[in-house]
C-alpha cells in the first residue's frame, strides 16, 4: 500500500517542518511520497524546498518519494491526504493587510481585523479551487488545511466547497496545552483542555491534567505576569487578576485584540513605527531562511524556523494525519462542523474543537451552551465570518461592508468605508470576484 | 365599574403629559382614580404635580379622582393599570453615570455604556420590590415600565419579579414611525415598521404604508442628509448611504453610539466641556418645569415639556392601557418575552417587537430570524444585558466586569475594571446588592 | 382597477359557495372577473357550474365577468388571487385511498393514515406545476390552497415550489369556532381561539371571548356529550372528562382517529358494511346536486351543499382574499410557513395558525413552546408530513415507507408494506413519479 | 488508597455477576470493598448473596472486602462508586405490570408501554432518595443506575435529583456489538456503532469496523433471518428487508413492539397463555437460581443467570466504573444529559449516547440531527418519558394519562384510563406520591 501526501504550498518556508514531522512519524504512518506544490511564481523556492526535502528524507533511510510540481491537478493524482499553506499575494499583500489598517488607528493582524478580512477574501476562492479539484481528482483523500484565517477558511470549504473531507488546523490549541504544561510544571501530552469556540477565538473551559480538574489553578497561576503563553508571533501582555476570576476561561494570545484593544494599538503602533509591518520583518527572516535551506549539506530543519512564529501547525496537521490513517481515535483540536456541538452556534458554522480523529475524520465532542460571560461576543465572531464568506463568495461589497462594522476592531461607519476602499483597491489583481463586472 | 391607574414616580415632571393623555382617552377608557406616589424625598413635587393635575381634571370635566399617595401599598390597592416612571438616584446620579465613564474616554449615555448598566443595577431591585408589592395587592393589575434601561428592567421583571402582567415601553419605535411618516410626508397612523431587535437596539426591517412595501424608498430617502429622525436627547448624524444600501434596515438613533463611535465621542466631549452633562441640562429644565407646574393658573400640559425629551413615552403607555382595556387587538411595538419570536435568541429574554394588544396583553408577531448583518450585535447586546440583570440581581462583580467589558461601548480590560470600581463607589448608596456583605 | 380570480377545479360542487362569498362580499371586495379552470375530463360539470355561476352573478347585479377555460395557463393571466380545489383521480381515486386501507383493519380518511398519504403524493405534483405556472404568469397573485391534505400541499409549494405567495386553508378552525360558539351560546365572531398544531391536527389552547379566558368553562361544557362539534364529513364521538381535563385543550374532531382508534376502527367498519366508502356517499351526493344545478332556475347556492361536507371552506378563503386585498390586518386561521413561530417545529414546516392578514400575506403570531402533554406527537406528525412530502417529490419508495410505518394509523412493519403496495399500484396512474424508472 | 463499591439491590439475582466483574478487574480497578445493600424484606437472598460473594472473593486472592447492609445510610459512607439495581414491589409488582395491561390487549414488557410507565413511577421516588442520601453521605462518589427503565430513572435523577454524578446503564448496546461481531464475523472489541436515540429506543447509524463503514453490510446481512440479535428475555422476529433499506438504521430489540406491535401482541398472548407472565417465569428462575448460590461449595457466577435475561449489565457497569477510576477517556454506550449532542432533543433530556469516560464522568460526542426517518418518533417517545417523570414526581394523574394515551403502545383514550386505574389501585403501596391527598 502506498500513501501519497501533497503539500500545497510547498514552497513555503515552512514545509521542512512538517517534512520533518512526516518522516520523524513513519514508523506509525508510513508514507510513500511526498508531492510539493506551488505556483510557477514560486518555482525557485520550491526547488530549494524539494532539494532540502530530499536531503532530510536521506538522511532518514526512509523510502519516501520527493516530487515536486507546477500543475496541482497532476500533483493531487493518487493523493490520500493533502495539506495546503498558501499566501495569496505572498507578503506583498500581508504587507497591506497590516499597514493599511494601522494607518486608519485600526488595530489588526495578518488573521483578524479588517486585513484578516481581506486574506480570506483573497483566499477562499482559490481553496475552493482546490477542493473543486480533490473532488474530481482524489475524492477519498483528506484536506487539512492551515491557510490562515484557517476557521472562515473551513467553513467557506464546508459550506460552498465541492469536497467535504476537510479539516482545518491551527496551533494555538497546542500552545495553550504546551503553556499550561508551562505553568503547571508537567508534560504537554497530560494537558487536556476543553476548548470552546471559534479558531483565533478559542476559550479553554477546563483544564484536566490525567482526569483532574486544575482550571481554578491554572488560571490563578496566570495572575502572576511571569505565567504567560503566547506564540512568537503576536505580543503578549498577559491577562488582569479581575479578567480571570470573572470569566473563569484561559483566552487565548488573539483576545487581547479584543479586550485589550488600547494597549496593543499603542504597542502596535509603537512597533511598526520601530520595525515596519510584521510582513516586512518575516520578509527578512524568510530569505535569511531560504539561505539556510540552500545550503547543500543542511539535511534537517533549522533552529530558526522556530522562531519564525507558526510552529507546531505541521505538528498538528501531521498529528491529524497519523490519527486518521490509523483510526486511532485519540482526541485532537481541530476546525469543523459545529453541527449541534454548540447549541448557540449554527449547525453549518465551523468551530475549533476536540474531537476523536479516526478513519472517517473527526467526531466532535458535545459541548453544549456557550459560557455566559462570553457567548455574545463568540456568536458575533461567527457572524462576521459568515459575512465575510458571503463576500468571499459572491463579491458583494454589502456583505463586505456589514463584515467590517460589526467587526470589533473595525466597528466605525466611516473607518469601515475608508479601509474597505483602500484595500479593495490595493488587492485588486487578487480579488477578481469584486471586479467581475467591471 | 371603576378604574384606577396608579403612576409610581407620580411627581416625575413628565407626569402631566401621561395625565393629558389619560384625560383625552376618557371616552375609551372611562378611568375613576388617578393615584400619584412617590417617595418622602420627592414630596414638594408630588404636591406640585397633583394639584397640577387636579387642575387638568377640572378643566376637563372627567369624573376623575386624583390622589397622592408617600405609601406605595396603599396606592396600589384595587389598581388595574401601573406605570412606572422611577429614578433611582435621582438625577445627581444620572449626572455620575454621565460624568465618570466619560471622563474616561468611553462614550455612553443615560441609557447605555457603563452609565446606562449602572442604572440598570440601581432600578432593577425597586422595580423587583414593585412586582413583590403588586403580586400580593394588585395581582390582575398591569405594570407598563416606561424606567429605563426599559428593556433590562423588563427582562429582569419578567425572569425575577413576582408579578408577569408586565410591558416595557418606549417612546423610540413611534418616534422612528413618526420621522418615517415625515420622510415620506404620510400619516403616523398609517406607518407600519416590521420592528426587529432590542429595547434602543432595535432596528426597523420593513415599512408598510397601507399594507404597501416601501423600505427601499424610505432607506433611498434618508441618505439625504436632511432626512433625519431622532429624539431630543440624543445626537443625530445620519448614515451613510454604503450603510443603508448594504444593511437595508432602519437603524434607530441610539445606533449612532455603536456604528458611528468616533464622531459620537467628539461630540460628547465638546458638549460636556460646553454645558456639562446632560443630567445637568435637564436639571436646569426640571427647574424651569416646576416653576410653570407651580403657577396657580396652569390647567394643561405646558408645551416646554415636550422638548425635555421622553415625547411619547406616555402616549405610547396610554395606548397600550386603552387596548388592553377594549381588547382591542391592534398592533402596537412593546418590550415582552421573546417565547420563540425571534429564533436567534433566548426564550427568556425580552425583545422589543410588534405585538397585538388585548386583554389578555400582549401577543407578538412572529419575526423569525435576525436579519444575517445584524444577528451578532444583537445576541452580543442581549448577552450584555443578561449580564447585568444577573448582576444587578446577585450583586456579583464578576458578571457586572464581563457586561462592561463585552459591552461595545467600554470592552476594555483595564479601562473596565477602573470605570467599574469608580462607579461603584459613586453610587454606594444605591447599590446595596454590592454592599451586603461589607 | 380589475381584479380576477381564478378557481382551479371550478367544475367542483363546492364552486357555488366560493361564488355566493365571492358575490356576498363584492363591495368590500369588488372583483371583476371569476375565471374557472378545469381539466378536459372535467368539460361538462365545468360547463354546468359556469352557467350556474353566470346566473347567481347575473341575480346578484354586480359587474363581474364569469369565464371557463380548459387551459390553465391562459386562465392565469392578469390573476390576482387563484384558489385550487382539485381531486387528482377523482372520487374512483378517493375510493381506493378509503377502501384499501380499511381491507387491512387500518383506520383512516380522505385526508389522513395511509388513504391521506397516497391522496398527498397523488395532489402534490400538480400543485407544483400550477406553482410553476403562476410564477411565470401571474407572480404577483396569491394562490389560496385549500386541496387536501392542505397542510401537506402547502408545505410541499413552500419547500419545492416556484411561487411562494401561497396560504393554505381548512374549514376546521372555523368549525371549531362556531362549535365553540354554540357551546357557549355567543356569536362565532366573538370566539377566538389560540389554535397550536398542524392543519388536521390542531388543538385550541385558549378560548378568549372578547378578550376573556373562558377555556376552562368550554372544557367543562364539552365534558356534556351534547356539546359536540364536528364537521359533517367525521363521525365524532365525544371526549372523556379525564381527556379534556388532563390535556387541557381543545381537540379537533380528526383527533378521534389518533386517541380514540378502537371505537373508530370499529365504526368505520360498520359505516363500510352498511354505506361503502365515503366516497360512494359523496358520488351519490355529486350527482345529485349536479342534477339541482343543471336547473335553469336554479340562481342561489342550495341548501343540500351544506350537507356536503366541507362548509366554510369557500367561506375562510374568501375572508382571506378580501383582508389581503384590504391590508385589513385582522386575525385569521391560516397553513403557512413555521419560521420560528411554534420553537419546536422546523422553521420551514408549515402549521396551522392564527395570523395577521393583510397585504403582504399572513404574518404570523408567536407561539412558542407546544403545550407539554402533545409536544412529541405533533412533533411524530410533523415528521411524517415531512416524509410524504419527501416521497411525493422524489418517487422514492423509502420515504414513503418510513412515512406509512411511523403514521399512527399504520405503524405496523408489514401492513405498511402490504397497503404501500397495494395503493401504489392501484394509483398507478396518478403516481408517474414512482414509475418514472419502469 | 482504598476503593469502596456500594451495591443497592445487592440480593439481587444479578450480584454474582457484578462480583465477578468486579474480581476480573481488580488489577486495573483495584477495589477494597464491596459493600452489598438491600431492604429488610430481602434479607435471606441479602446473606445468601454476601456469602457467595465472600466465597468468590476468597477463590480470587485478592484483597477485597464484602460486606451486608441493610442500613443503606451506613453503606454509602467512604463510597466511591455506587450501583443501583433495585426492583421496587418486587416480581409481584412486575407480574401486574405485564398481565393487567395485556389483559386489555395492550403490548409491553418491564420496561415499556403501561407496564414499563408504571415500573418507573414505583421507581423514580427511590432512586431520588438514594440520590438525597449520596449528597449528604459521598458526595464525590458516582451512581450507576441500570435500575429500568433505566433511561427515564436516569432523566429524573438528573432533573430532580440532588446528587449529578448519576451515568444510567443498559446491556442492550453491547448486546447490539456483540450482535453485529457475529454478524460480520469478527471481534466485539472491533465493533463501533454510533449509536441514535433513548433508552430501550435506540438506534445504530453507523457501524465501524477498525473505522471502516460496513454499515451497508450489516444491514445487508440482517436480512438474513438468521442473523438476528437480540437478548434472552424479549422476542425476536426480524426485521423486513424493506425495513432495513428504507431506514439505513440498526434497530435493537425492543423496536419490535413499536414497528412489529400486530405480530407480538399475538406473540405475547400466546406465550401468557403456555408460560403466563414473564415475573411468573423469572420467579421460578430466580428460585432455582437462590438454591444453587446457597450451595456452599459454589465459589463462581454459576451459568444459569447468563440465561437470566439481564446479561452483560454488570459487565458495562464495570467497565465504566474502570474508566472512570484511570481516566481511560474509551468510547462506552451510557444514558447521560443530552446537552445539545442530538439538536432534536432537549438540553436537559437524557439520551442513550457514546462518550468518552474519564474522572470526570462522561463526556459525549456530538450526534447532531436525529436520522428523518426516527426524528418524530424519538421525539414523541422523549416527550412520553417526560410526562412519566413529572407524574412521578408530583403524583399527578393527569401527566400520567398523558404518558399513556401518547405511548404507541396505548394511545387509546378509554384504554388508558381503564389501565391507569387498574394499575393505580393494583400498585397502590408502592405509589404513595398518587394517595398522598387521600
Amino acid at each position: 500500500m502506498t500513501v501519497k501526501v501533497v503539500i500545497i504550498g510547498g514552497g513555503s518556508s515552512y514545509t521542512p517542518e512538517i517534512i520533518e514531522g512526516l518522516v520523524a512519524r513513519h514508523d506509525q504512518f508510513p508514507i510513500s511520497e511526498i508531492a510539493l506544490v506551488d505556483i510557477e511564481q514560486g518555482r525557485a523556492k520550491l526547488q530549494t524546498i524539494e532539494q532540502l526535502a530530499q536531503r532530510m528524507v536521506a538522511k532518514s533511510g526512509k523510502p519516501i518519494k520527493v516530487t515536486a510540481h507546477f500543475d496541482r491537478r497532476q500533483a493531487l493524482e493518487g493523493a490520500h491526504f493533502v495539506t495546503s499553506q498558501i499566501r495569496v499575494g505572498g507578503l506583498k499583500a500581508r504587507e497591506k493587510d497590516e499597514r493599511i489598517p494601522l494607518s486608519h488607528g485600526l488595530l489588526g493582524q495578518e488573521t483578524n481585523g479588517a486585513g484578516g478580512i481581506f486574506k480570506a477574501l483573497r483566499t477562499i476562492p482559490v481553496l475552493l479551487d482546490i477542493a473543486e479539484d480533490m473532488a474530481a481528482i482524489c475524492p477519498d483523500a483528506w484536506l487539512l488545511n492551515f491557510t490562515n484565517p484557517a476557521g472562515m477558511v473551513t467553513e467557506a470549504l464546508m459550506k460552498h466547497g465541492k469536497h467535504k473531507q476537510v479539516i482545518g488546523v491551527c496551533n494555538i490549541p497546542f500552545n495553550m496545552r504546551t503553556g499550561v504544561a508551562e505553568v503547571l510544571q508537567c508534560e504537554t501530552n497530560d494537558v487536556e483542555i476543553e476548548f470552546v469556540g471559534l479558531n483565533h477565538f478559542i476559550f479553554g473551559r477546563r483544564v484536566l491534567i490525567k482526569g483532574e480538574d486544575r482550571t481554578e489553578e491554572v488560571l490563578e497561576k496566570l495572575k502572576d505576569p511571569d505565567n504567560q503563553y503566547s506564540p512568537a508571533n503576536i505580543v503578549s501582555e498577559g491577562w488582569s487578576d479581575l479578567f480571570l476570576s470573572a470569566f473563569k476561561l484561559l483566552p487565548n494570545p488573539y483576545h487581547s485584540y479584543y479586550f485589550k484593544g488600547a494597549s496593543m494599538l499603542e504597542k502596535s503602533i509603537e512597533d511598526y513605527n520601530k520595525n515596519g509591518t510584521r510582513a516586512e520583518v518575516v520578509q527578512t527572516v524568510e530569505e535569511s531562511l531560504f539561505k539556510k535551506y540552500d545550503d547543500v549539506t543542511l539535511d534537517h530543519k533549522p533552529e530558526e524556523l522556530e522562531q519564525r512564529g507558526g510552529a507546531y501547525y505541521s505538528d498538528a496537521a501531521c498529528n491529524i494525519m497519523t490519527s486518521i490513517f490509523n483510526d486511532s481515535g485519540d482526541v485532537q483540536t481541530v476546525n469543523t462542523l459545529n453541527n449541534g456541538a454548540i447549541s448557540d452556534l449554527p449547525d453549518d458554522a465551523v468551530i475549533e474543537t476536540n474531537a476523536l480523529i479516526g478513519k472517517q475524520g473527526p467526531r466532535t465532542l458535545s459541548i453544549g451552551k456557550l459560557p455566559l460571560g462570553v457567548k455574545g461576543i463568540v456568536q458575533l465572531m461567527k457572524n462576521m465570518e459568515e459575512l465575510v464568506i458571503e463576500a468571499a463568495v459572491t463579491g458583494d461589497t454589502h456583505y463586505l461592508y456589514q463584515a467590517l462594522l460589526i467587526n470589533p476592531l473595525v466597528r466605525d461607519e466611516a473607518l469601515a468605508e475608508t479601509v474597505m476602499n483602500e484595500l479593495l483597491e490595493a488587492h485588486k489583481d487578487d480579488l477578481p470576484q469584486f471586479y467581475k463586472n467591471v
